[in-house]
């Protein structure tokens, strides 16, 4: 049987979730968490809508998956986000010690391969997975901003 | 009139926080956030608690900040931190543009500076604050664990 549950897979979810940010007037960045397959996460970027410069997608999905596995650390889990993670949310993986990160879009400014942020050594990392549609949602909303 | 809304004074004001964090069993690390000499934050440790690696003195002390002022940039804010912030945390100071860092302790493995995690421009940082009463209560924490 073939296996349905790619990186492409759950990326699309992501997506999803980074259209309901999109829709809201939120920089359209989503999020989701899996664990043997199965979504225990699906967040959404809500900074304006909190007034709150900690509500980025990756952190409530930190938040939401932990509370979900009555676990501080993540593992066995793997983290799909449609934008790579900044300097506060891989700084937050790091402390989840999550065992895959795979994210679309590089962000090229602000992102933690540019700031040289650490994640921890138990981390492994997948980058450019549905990129272009990732991108392309980021500058359809910046596009309409200005 | 003297003024006694000194860095120390504020900084005591964490320090009792972080003794709370210290009571239950947290990494005592404890964070006010003060605007006009007016504590509008009062955080600590929670990590344990939650069982969530976000919940830091002063990721909760951002969130809190920003609810009570209803606007996510902490404007005229300056944080009192027993601990230098982590990575994450350090993070999160850059997104939320708070005008000064204080802290107490440095934390020469995980601490920014050893990081080199970047702050926003318009943050001023002042170190080793009431240093070693805050570091006095980290390392009776340990003690304790080991």
């Amino acid at each position: 049987m073939e296996n349905i549950f790619t990186d492409e897979y759950f990326m699309k979810k992501a997506l999803l979730e980074a259209e309901i940010a999109f829709e809201k007037g939120e920089i359209p960045v989503g999020a989701v968490i899996v664990v043997d397959n199965k979504i225990i996460a699906r967040t959404h970027n809500l900074t304006e809508l909190l007034h709150d410069v900690t509500a980025h997608a990756e952190m409530q999905a930190i938040t939401s998956a932990a509370n979900y596995l009555g676990a501080k650390y993540l593992k066995d889990c793997t983290l799909y986000v449609t934008l790579e993670p900044c300097q506060m949310c891989a700084g937050a993986l790091y402390w989840s010690q999550i065992s895959k990160i795979v994210y679309g879009a590089s962000d090229e400014n602000r992102g933690f391969v540019k700031m040289r942020t650490q994640l921890h050594p138990k981390t492994a990392i997948v980058s450019g997975v549905l990129e272009k549609e990732c991108a392309l949602l980021m500058r359809a909303f910046f596009r309409l901003k200005r």
